[in-house]
């Protein structure tokens, strides 16, 4: 029995096959025939250059746009001259063998881009140490497991999978993933939960306990591994996996239904998006709308300069056209913190989760700000429309921002730019004093959107990503949950509504708190929208407002995620 | 007119004394008689030592222990052989003048220890520079001002003053500072605050501008400065000084007197203290007992290892007795964040605010947390003791610390150690998930205090450190004063006293707030305490009530901050 990361839901039973991504042995040889190993690794290029072109077309139409990329990035790899000559180069200059060449070379260009310690240069160490290995070992003759050929169902087990793996594998033949390295949000991970086939991850050395043919059962929720399982184990494991489909059914049964409770109160769910590749997803999920499109990432993508208004405009039509009519909620930008952009400078901060960032930013730096509501409003007339801003902690700001939002209105009716007159605009609440003050700031607002994450870190000082202290981010804090109980109460006071766009609106031990508060709108990782449908469709509102106040009678987080977990069955 | 930082209030009218400590011009010479050359160095050293040593024994009789340190220090720089025998070396390895050997030897050793990156260091660095900047002095036969034989009134102008003229100079002829550098925690700044010399610092170029034997008058609440004034100019700030004078009369009048309200409401004012060495100016404001005294000095004070329960049971017991029965809050160990220990290490953080500091350390490091609180129990048979908990964000923490002191107090009861039975435990309120929870926390503690400092930080989530977003950091912010008043609300319900000791308790503009909301001890800088004194028995409980209930109905900072500064005419 191994314990690993339970990455994706499922319940797994079936055949090893183990895929090996081992480093070759490559050996330095001295070579007379220069030309004709020169010859061999153009040869290796070309049919590696044929399988990624397979492999991207096939990706395309099965996974998408968005991953297919990939592989279109590492065409490009093979292209380079710099890369391909280089090894070329050092075959004739050293009289070497190509694969030794093109190893030397590889090892060269992926430590430099892996030195420069940036998230971009990073993954394209990635793409070449993946798109070299594939031709040296075209060059060794090597066995390239072909995934695309998979006869007999089996449970992948790998030291981690690449992109190209889950990109050209048969998916109706695998059974699940294991791997030895890897979290929640790694590569084979957000896979497996796109593809819906289970997996555990960080494992460890699952590739070495585990051979190709032998048995192997295991729970993508908890992350147990069962090893050549002994009959009760194998049978136990069957009833698992059989209410885990009959689970995953009844979800298919909920698209296109409302999430409505049994007692009639409707909310709405919607999904937290980055991109407008993302709406795919959306839609798969039977998402109600977007109730967070971090445009941060468009911000991000870029390289040398702030995204144009044209381009801005173009992104957010295309999800508002993409997400037909139903509303979506664009947050301004929302840099600082931890999110830097390669182009604008910022001074180090000592406490960046406490600086300058976001709203803070765009006030600050109004032309920036104005750049991308010029886009939103010009793209409005494409969709339904929801503006917010982030990071506001007063009055102040709040009305600052909205200032601004008024001037960009007259620029544009002066120019006679047509845009929707029923854009809603609101603001997160993720500050403390946000919370605290909502009755105030709810007059200027048309919604409030909770942002969980921040607001946890904030309300209880304590840097979510700081593991040491990681026991002090609880999202059962009595704290939090009395302040999200004001933020809803006073807004529907003034007759507006209230969304969740953290990480606890899609989390099923929240979502009953969540929605005896009274939250209007729960927006999650596309994912959990059915799973929050089942749930929210099967209680009552009544039920669930007894049972919010019988939690917020309690004084301990401890206390409050024990109550929820024995109720809820979780 | 110039405008700098008003770093010690006052009106100083008066005649310019220009104090130069600018660098002198040193030559290398070659030296052919070197013994003579090293004779004259170690004369130099030696008058310097003599000066030295009557400056610490004036230093300790008109300004206590605490500022006669620096010349103790001052002297071990003297007697330190890797200094004076290093320049001695240089002397005769290069056949250099003395002077120059000396510099050289200096600047070595002072760029050493700047580049260190450590507070610590940096202060030795200073301490070097005014030590051998003395020996050069005499080494050149330059001019070294005697600050002591002052014989008419003057106004000192220095680009900044150092240890020894604060030290050295005949107070009762000085009437002020001005100094070019320097901001209001600077050593010039807190002298003239100690000594109740007015003094503007930051000014820039004073030095260059006015000459010994001008006429110059200024503010030290505005940080207005004009030279050569007109006789207008000259009327208005002679009224202003006498204003002062009598308003410091008055305030002399208050010590000894109790701090009532003119409708009989009791407050206590005590002081912040960071050292048993404070007790001397709590004494002199006449202070009703600390209200904060910040141990984590005793562990940064040490080099290389915790304070033992021994150095520490003395120190707690020289603030008990020093105060002479009056209530003394001590706060248990508040380290991390921006406070470091040379001898425990502690791994960088992303946000150290939001980090592992203050009770998370103690209560994941329960050894440290215990020495300390045996010593604090040992310690509380000397006086009035209250103990209290930095950084809580919940219950289960409040929970584990008294949990820990229980254990102590077993511990010491089998020991047969007396302590007293009546030391009050609380904790802070600093964190928003504190203040939210106030009224569950209240059933557990004795008392409350408020540390606005961290609560302001962390409710508007703005680091007060950072200057890029400074605006954000405001004690008027609504949400912060509805924080308090929930705070002290439902500390009452319970009859529990609520004390506060951020700078806010010290603040003219917020004691009418705080005394409206029901605040029952306020802690401060001991130099705010008769201000306080007078501002609190000029005003009734129930005026400042409806005041603050004034307050309480406004939606912005600046709306609150503007009332206060009308009502109360600052």
């Amino acid at each position: 029995m191994f314990k690993g990361i339970g990455a994706s839901p499922g319940v797994a039973i079936g055949k090893v096959l183990v895929v090996e991504h081992s480093e070759l042995e490559i050996e330095k040889r001295s070579i007379t025939n220069i030309d004709e190993e020169v010859t061999k690794l153009e040869r290796a290029v070309e049919i590696s250059k044929e399988e990624l072109t397979k492999v991207k077309e096939k990706a395309l139409i099965e996974l998408g746009e968005h991953e297919a990329e990939i592989f279109e990035a590492h065409l490009l790899v093979l292209e380079d001259p710099e890369l391909i000559d280089s090894a070329k180069a050092k075959i004739r200059d050293e009289e070497v063998n190509a694969d030794f060449a093109l190893k030397e070379i590889r090892d060269m260009f992926v430590g430099m881009f892996e030195s420069m310690d940036n998230e971009y240069m990073r993954e394209r160490a990635a793409d070449i140490k993946d798109v070299t290995n594939r031709i040296i070992r075209h060059l060794l003759g090597a066995k390239i497991v072909d995934l695309a050929a998979l006869e007999e169902e089996v449970v992948l087990v790998a030291h981690d999978l690449t992109p190209s793996d889950t990109a050209t594998m048969n998916k109706s033949k695998v059974l699940g993933f294991l791997t030895d390295i890897g979290g929640r949000t790694s590569h084979t991970a957000i896979m497996a939960r796109t593809l819906e086939i289970a997996a555990v991850v960080g494992l460890t050395d699952i590739t070495t306990k585990a051979k190709d043919g032998d048995y192997i059962v295991f729970n993508g929720d908890t992350g147990e591994v069962i090893l050549n399982p002994d009959e009760e184990t194998m049978n136990k494991y069957t009833k698992l996996k059989n209410e885990f489909e009959e689970y995953r059914k009844s979800l298919d049964l909920l698209k296109g239904q409302p999430s409505v409770t049994l007692d009639g109160r409707h909310v709405e769910l919607a999904g937290n998006i980055g991109s407008p590749k993302d709406v795919e997803g959306l839609i798969k999920n039977d998402a109600e709308g977007v109730g967070l499109y971090r445009t941060e990432f468009l911000y991000m993508d870029k390289e040398d300069a702030f995204p144009t208004e044209e381009e801005q405009y173009e992104a957010y039509k295309a999800v508002l056209e993409g997400m037909d009519n139903k509303p979506i909620v664009i947050r301004t930008l929302d840099i600082g913190g931890d999110k830097e952009l390669p182009y604008f400078e910022m001074e180090s901060e000592m406490n960046p989760f406490l600086g300058y960032r976001a709203i803070r930013i765009c006030l600050d730096r109004k032309d920036i700000f104005k750049t991308q509501l010029r886009a939103l409003y010009r793209a409005s007339v494409h969709g339904k429309l929801r503006i917010m801003f982030p990071m506001i902690s007063s009055l102040e700001e709040l009305l600052a921002a909205k200032e601004v939002v008024a001037e960009v209105k007259d620029e544009l009716n002066a120019e006679g730019v047509a845009f929707a007159n029923d854009v809603e605009v609101g603001m997160m609440i993720e500050i403390p004093s946000a919370a605290v003050i909502s009755d105030i700031l709810a007059k200027h607002v048309d919604f409030f959107s909770i942002g969980t994450n921040d607001l946890i870190q904030y309300t209880c000082a304590v840097d979510r990503m700081n593991q040491k202290i990681s026991h002090l981010y609880n999202q059962f804090n009595p704290a939090v949950l009395r302040l999200i109980k004001t933020v809803i109460d006073n807004a529907h006071k003034e007759g507006k509504w209230v969304g969740m766009c953290g990480e606890s609106a899609g989390d099923q031990r929240m979502i009953p708190i969540l929605l005896g508060f009274g939250l209007d709108e729960f927006s999650m990782s596309p994912i959990s929208i059915l799973p929050a449908r089942k749930l929210i469709t099967s209680v009552s509102y009544e039920d669930m407002q007894n049972f919010a106040n019988e939690v917020l009678s309690m004084g301990t987080a401890k206390e409050i995620k024990a109550h929820v977990e024995k109720t809820f069955n979780l």
